[in-house]
């Protein structure tokens, strides 16, 4: 007893050295990927007011929460949002069980490669195609073949596979905040168990953390054992102002944090601006052609327009990936 | 920074001390209002098998999930649900200001003091009576009432606050699993707004862990303000099949331990036990009329019937309130 007891001691003493040196070595160094100009700065001097104890904009850890869009804030959405080039490949990988699919629309334009004359239904194609694709299997089946896909599917113009098209320097970001008491969730207009098989890897965010769009669900016996079968049929979509009612469903707690990149994302950045004490509601404007996409205003996918305006009316945070980031993506993967 | 490292390190070892103490009182008396027979015995011998490391039924923290229905399994629920005490304390609170009411059903039967005749409408005069008493107004609105109803109204029978009618043998439950890194739910069939107000502090339950039924929301602008309206219209009920499709969609991982008293957490308590790895299903089966209530199989509230029968043929533990609890409440409060 008394030497294992002994033992802990040391143990517990290297153990602080080790957190103690870690905890220096992140305060000097905890977002690597951002140049130490303002965004950085803001970022940093708002962790620091609301973690001081006894400081006026202290929050307790519990009430620490903030909240991320994904597509175009923490992984890239171009040329078109990532699910939707899962779903275009899933239509082909399910094409030879659907005969009928060669003349039926979108199906059809799909198998034919026009991609546009296939999104020309609008809405409803769009809808059409992601049923087809994200139902009708269990919540088992369905997250093997995300799995699969992220597996062996590669972006068009990157050549990488989609989960390492992730954002570097927000990937520190989620640390940092998670290193001081923040729990960091998604909330998305992607689909949560499209997120869920690969967030908790990419970006250290835990499955109930992750808050999107859901299509309904069922629960049934099959054999005797029970199973969540998908079904074609929208739940609710999580964008625009479906992200606050989304967080109060999901989180019930107001965020103290929030950071967007387009349209979608204002009435989340609106929500968290209305709490009182300290808030940091920040934006994520694609401006590097070079390294990345250039597009805000005018764009179809990920349009910044209104929150880009409401940003600068309001003093938030926009973070501009050229000038603020050192890397976009993570180096090439081990 | 010699001196402080060096007091760094004695205060480490003093706060391991206190660690190891406490996790000796903690192991010594974790469950102290519960007799030490089979339940208890169960309960504890299957926390330490999942938390032993290198054990093979050793579970990662993260996947420690444990979910718990509220009416009947962590408070009372005799001789009514409390949340529809609550609705109906709303309706004569509400009276005044709907005329319309003295005439038109449930209401009217209600206003009476004749719950039989209201109710007799079914399903339909219930939602009606929920409807005008939950919706209509902002979340924090609606926050407040809640509180506010709690702060005064007293159980018919105990005289006691409806928040003090909580099973004192659980909350150590729900602690001990905590202590143990489990992550805490509610997965109840009430609402969960309702729950929100008051389950952190009578059973360290955090919001984002309460999971239950819905109704829709929706985000708008009142005078520059952002606020979330409640709407009359269900959105979600968290009851029988639609336990483990609300487990799925706000944990989206199995839980590993799950707790109920009614057959409306049968598929709650099915989707857990089928799982890989230990499991461990449990019932509170109310069997003391003395100190609390004695029904089951035919109970209009809470009935017991199917989910005894499976405890049964499964070997799922069933808790026996009059033998396995030493205590029912907490004692009379502070």
């Amino acid at each position: 007893m008394k030497i294992s007891f002994t033992r802990s001691l040391v143990a517990a003493a290297l153990g602080c050295v080790f957190a103690f040196a870690t905890t220096l070595a992140h305060a000097a160094d905890a977002l690597p990927s951002w140049n130490d100009i303002k965004a950085k700065q803001l970022i940093m001097a708002f962790v620091q007011r609301v973690t001081t104890k006894g400081g006026k904009d202290f929050v307790p850890p519990a009430e620490r929460i903030a909240v991320f869009d994904n597509d175009g804030t923490l992984w890239a959405e171009q040329p078109m949002y990532f699910q939707l080039a899962f779903a275009l490949d899933r239509v082909k990988a399910l094409a030879p069980q659907h005969p009928e699919w060669k003349d039926k629309e979108p199906f059809a334009s799909l198998l034919k490669g026009d991609l546009k004359a296939a999104l020309a239904g609008g809405e409803r194609a769009l809808l059409e195609i992601v049923m087809a694709t994200h139902a009708g299997m269990t919540t088992e089946e369905f997250e093997k073949i995300v799995r699969d896909w992220l597996a062996t599917a590669k972006h068009p113009k990157m050549g990488r596979a989609y989960n390492e098209m992730i954002y570097q320097p927000m990937v520190e970001l989620l640390r940092y905040l998670r290193a001081n008491g923040f729990k960091t969730y998604i909330v998305s207009g992607g689909g949560v168990e499209f997120m869920r098989p690969w967030v908790e890897k990419a970006y250290g965010i835990l499955p109930e953390q992750v808050v999107g769009s859901t299509i309904k669900t069922k629960f049934e016996m099959r054999g005797g054992k029970p199973v969540i079968v998908r079904l074609p049929e929208v739940d609710f979509i999580s964008d625009k102002e479906g992200k606050p009612v989304a967080i109060n469903k999901f989180i019930g707690r107001r965020p103290i944090l929030a950071f967007g990149n387009s349209d979608g994302d204002l009435q989340m950045l609106q929500w968290t601006a209305a709490g009182s004490g300290a808030r940091f509601m920040g934006i994520v404007h694609h401006t590097d052609a070079e390294r990345e996409w250039a597009y805000d205003r005018n764009s179809s996918v990920g349009r910044l327009d209104k929150a880009l305006d409401e940003a600068q009316a309001k003093g938030w945070t926009v973070v501009d990936m050229k000038n603020d980031w050192k890397i976009i993506f993570p180096s090439k993967s081990k």
